[in-house]
């Protein structure tokens, strides 16, 4: 079993690769839930969703984000009325939403539902929330804290991030499925390329999950985030700028301290203070061969 | 002022027709909100936003029912991840559900959400709900009581009707603004050609509605939902049949008894024993000049 943990965008495409080269009962993907949030009444779930997109082949590709064959016309009306319209809801998307919302209200866990939705739409590896309890995001910036989605969407990420916190989080279970997999002597944890801040670390924050991938006896390898010191999409380098942290793929290495055995990263970029054995591969995934060309290798370090 | 009791959609062409002679601030609507319901965790007001819908010039009058320009993507994904689909939303009817919910659960009052929501969309008469508070209409058939949504599109209406309820009518206060309307010496109160037992009925189990009615000096002038012992559309005529009663203008009629001073009905039916000024005119309504020229019958006996 490989446990891959990933956060929207960058870490779907790593999951997509690894899809291609296992079977999927050998695949878990374990999808951060600190951006979710509640929206207009309605449970959602960016990062989950976003995988399983990915992995249903349902993913949106001329936007970068959402679903494929998408429709506006709910957004456009609820602007007609005076909705709220900061946060993007594709007709398509906005079934997801509308239904787990009301499978968690009749008393279903995240899980239940992440795990049934994925299958419905055809994403055949298993996708995991990090836990069924609520963890959110919150950014704290110029004007106090802030919801993440309020922050990332709403505010395209302008305000300086003066510290982040995972409210929930330290009252959070591990998802027991999660659990047992790391126990169960997985081949290797995999650490996709997201957004350490914001994608990662809040599924680390969940109490036992650090310390089960710590003891889990597998390699745990991590393939960097940043490409010569820049993100390929968000605000991930500026992040590392505000923490007071040159940007740079050692530097994102460093967020996962005593936890790596591997460290997959761009070839050219400096590996000097990584304490884990370096593997330099490709990392930008613009096609689908360079996804599954970057999951080989992660594989291959497996 | 003009007071109309209706129900969804052959209360609404009667109202498009009243609209089309009253300056709107002469006009107010009172929409049957017995046949709200929660659905998929949004709360639904069939009747309000059929409505809002044709006040608004937004009614599909290919389906007959809905809003125009509708697409159904929601729906289509919604049957793909295995959710309800018996009660078809279409994405931009599905945006007054989501910004309705959302409000009512924010504190507002169903007819603060229903007037703002009606104005942004152009429909420019008043339309209110009978009241604030929650009434709803149950069907008790040879299983027992069914909510009226799941008798009425979930069965088709196919279940007989052994006996009608109006859930929360009894502690149901009368929206404010109607009774003040009907305290101010209104024009007249016109009740629609609407369903007597499931749109016109729920209106008047609030309590104070009927009496202030019949209070109010004004005319009460009915339009008879039935035309040659058959309603137009729905199941009004089999549920006279079902109550024990032969279909018939008179019959609907005798619905109303003690509150009517005027009925109009559809010339060749039988006005026989009917207690209140009969008006013969056409009560067909196809056509736009058809429910303007029905008004004007309506508007001429008060």
């Amino acid at each position: 079993m490989i446990v891959a943990l990933s956060g929207g965008i960058g870490g779907a495409k790593l999951a997509l690769g690894l899809s291609h080269l296992l079977p999927p009962e050998e695949l878990l993907i374990v999808a951060n839930t600190g951006d979710d949030f509640e929206h207009l009444g309605l449970a959602i779930s960016p990062d989950i969703d976003t995988l399983t997109y990915a992995l249903a082949g349902l993913d949106n590709q001329e936007l970068g984000w959402g679903r494929r064959d998408e429709t506006w016309s709910f957004m456009e009306t609820l602007a007609g009325i005076g909705g709220e319209t900061w946060f993007r809801l594709g007709d398509r998307d906005l079934a997801l939403h509308v239904e787990r919302t009301r499978r968690l209200r009749a008393g279903e866990s995240l899980s239940t539902v992440t795990t049934d939705i994925a299958r419905r739409l055809g994403a055949r590896p298993r996708i995991l929330p990090m836990s069924d309890d609520p963890v959110r995001t919150r950014i704290r910036s110029d004007d106090g804290w802030i919801d993440f989605q309020h922050w990332f969407v709403r505010d395209q990420t302008r305000p300086p991030v003066h510290a982040i916190e995972f409210a929930g989080a330290a009252e959070a279970r591990p998802q027991p499925g999660l659990l047992a997999a790391l126990r169960a002597r997985p081949r290797a944890v995999v650490i996709c390329p997201s957004n350490p801040f914001i994608s990662i670390e809040p599924i680390l924050a969940v109490p036992g999950l650090r310390a089960a991938i710590a003891g889990c006896e597998a390699p745990v390898i991590a393939v960097s985030p940043i490409i010569a010191g820049q993100a390929v999409k968000g605000p991930t380098a500026r992040m590392f700028g505000q923490a007071g942290i040159a940007p740079s793929a050692a530097a994102a290495a460093a967020r996962y301290a005593g936890l790596l055995t591997h460290y997959v990263m761009e070839p050219g970029d400096d590996a000097t203070g990584i304490a884990a054995q370096v593997i330099h591969a490709p990392t930008l995934m613009r096609s689908l061969e360079d996804k599954v060309a970057l999951a080989r290798a992660v594989l291959a370090a497996a």
